[in-house]
């Protein structure tokens, strides 16, 4: 095969949807490129030397609300049960995060029993900002000083290396409070993790005549001539050659270590306030359900460099990403180039999130066929 | 990963499995190529352009005795029910193969309704031979000449170009005949599908931080001074630079075809006795069970060019093939190089086979760790 009807540079989630959807629906003949080994993008996991299922780039809980979306999935993977739960370790205690009943029980040595008294509660110790302008704000306004202390700001200074007075306020503001004693890190319908991991499912979706892979493969080798339609996944600033500048973006490093036990977590993420360098420590085990006598814990320390993990949302990036933004439209307009992803997009998009624009940019492409 | 322990080379069944072991049990650093584009050597399925999974290499129809093997599998797959039916085409009428009391009943127009009934008419038609030294005296002494001539011999002049009479008795030898109504195509205690083909299974079972795939990779390309230990799961003539001759094997081509029908058989296969050039047609979206409104039937050329499929069992060949085995035999000595599977043992082997083979091979080479 080496005439093409269409590009796709990232074979992450993005780029093996559209190639899965152009090659089944549209019958192109898609040429798929990835510049690292392995399908999958971020979602990648693997055993690791130890024989545990890793997830390579940090832990990936799959949960969505939308049921079109989990039955798409599901022509490529069997599901287990999505066991993500989430503590925050503070002052040598553990407590549910998000924050719960539970959490505010244990902290303040309560013995609330009722959602009301939950939420009076929590609202005695917020402090009244009504318009708050950035994440300090935001999380002094709904849970107050104490909890803020544990719980955010120890946290949020490693992780972005930014005081939250620095971060805008969604930042913090997407983590839920809740005044029962639901532990489950999120609140989704549907909570899932594939069964065999994200990288059988993805090899899965690609396994077709017409999608031709090439791993190992920068986009800069090809000959861009040679292709009528380009889907682009990766880093938009690198696709113009950073000539509004370079976007800044949080990266992580990961220290995978091997335990010969069970278990060494009593769930699969522990969030450290007020100690270590790294921000949390995962143990994906308790999520994969994986049979073995041992584990493998990964330490995440956040850092500048590395790979593109999370946008640095500020004026300045924002004001970059918007021209480029721009010039994207244009080559979409003369050049047939379409731009999609959190790389693409410069904007974080859960596993189901990207998913969902990689369905849409297809029904778009092809509308008019 | 540069540094490996061992090569192996050849990414079908035997390469895999002993990949896998010999990453996951043995914690070696394994390098496995594949001179194909893919892993699961013929095992190979994907979805046709249509979007119909194939079987790229012919129809792949896993059953077992060996519940441990079934349960190693099962790590890297789920299963469907093997719905393995074989008919067999004669005279424009459809008989369930292999021969059973219904495909008697209809042939000769009676209704036996008990064993011992079709048991004592088979033997009153089959021909007395003492010792059959060929595959027609087998079939002859067996089930006599009206079937013979009906279900096996036209079948196998396609199939060998050769007729009964120049090949072993076990060829035609290992298809078994029963007295009651099974239909089905082989009598394993164990007959499942991989539910989403055998590439995923064998994706997911080389997925491993200590397997570095490379497809599209021959063996000469490499320096063999770089492993200690070889794997070799290629032809055995070819690894000997044919210098005591080329081996025969007979070879199948395919001819894919769509159908924009929900079916077209009424069961997998159908073998032709007395029509046409091709010896069956598969409808493998029968086992596959997938989903569509569409379907693909395979038809199936024997040749004697292309890709090696079957060994031709005769003296010459045997001979030929037992100076490699005793050159294999030394490199295995003096070079630390392993030759395993169909291809390296000229040996036909159904897939369960094989990978016994594989599994005991592991043992062999790891026995002294």
């Amino acid at each position: 095969m080496t005439n093409y009807d269409v590009l796709i540079v990232g074979a992450g989630p993005v780029g093996c949807v559209l190639a899965e959807r152009l090659a089944t629906i549209s019958n192109k003949r898609v040429h798929l490129i990835d510049k690292r080994k392995h399908v999958a993008g971020n979602c990648f996991d693997e055993k690791h030397e130890s024989g545990v299922l890793i997830h390579k780039y940090g832990p990936h809980y799959f949960r969505t609300n939308n049921k079109q979306l989990l039955d798409y999935l599901s022509n490529y993977t069997e599901w287990i049960e999505g066991n993500y739960y989430v503590t925050c370790k503070y002052k040598n205690e553990y407590y549910p995060f998000p924050i719960n009943r539970l959490t505010i029980n244990k902290f303040f040595d309560k013995n609330f029993t009722k959602e009301d008294e939950v939420k009076s509660f929590i609202e005695s110790l917020s402090v009244n900002i009504e318009n708050p302008i950035n994440s300090e704000e935001f999380v002094l306004s709904r849970v107050g000083q104490q909890l803020y202390k544990a719980f955010y700001l120890g946290y949020t200074l490693k992780q972005w290396d930014l005081h939250p007075k620095e971060l805008g306020p969604s930042v913090c503001g997407r983590i839920p409070v809740r005044y029962n004693e639901d532990c489950r890190y999120v609140d989704h319908l549907y909570q899932f993790t594939p069964k065999l991991g994200f990288t059988s499912m993805f090899n899965n979706m690609v396994n077709h005549k017409n999608i031709h892979i090439q791993l190992n493969k920068e986009f800069k080798e090809l000959d861009r001539k040679n292709y009528k339609t380009i889907i682009y996944t990766g880093a938009i600033d690198e696709y113009f050659n950073y000539k509004e500048g370079k976007l800044q973006w949080r990266s992580l490093e990961f220290n995978f270590k091997e335990v010969k036990k069970e278990f060494v977590q009593k769930n699969v993420q522990i969030n450290y306030s007020d100690e270590f360098k790294y921000t949390r420590s995962v143990e994906i085990k308790h999520v994969t359900k994986q049979e073995c006598s041992n584990t493998v814990i990964s330490y995440e320390y956040p850092t500048n460099n590395g790979d593109p993990y999370y946008p640095i949302s500020n004026l300045e990036n924002e004001r970059i990403y918007e021209k480029y933004k721009s010039l994207a439209e244009q080559e979409t307009k003369l050049n047939n180039v379409y731009f999609c992803g959190r790389l693409a997009e410069y904007k974080y998009y859960n596993t189901d999130e990207v998913i969902e624009k990689a369905l849409a940019l297809y029904e778009k492409i092809t509308k008019n066929d």
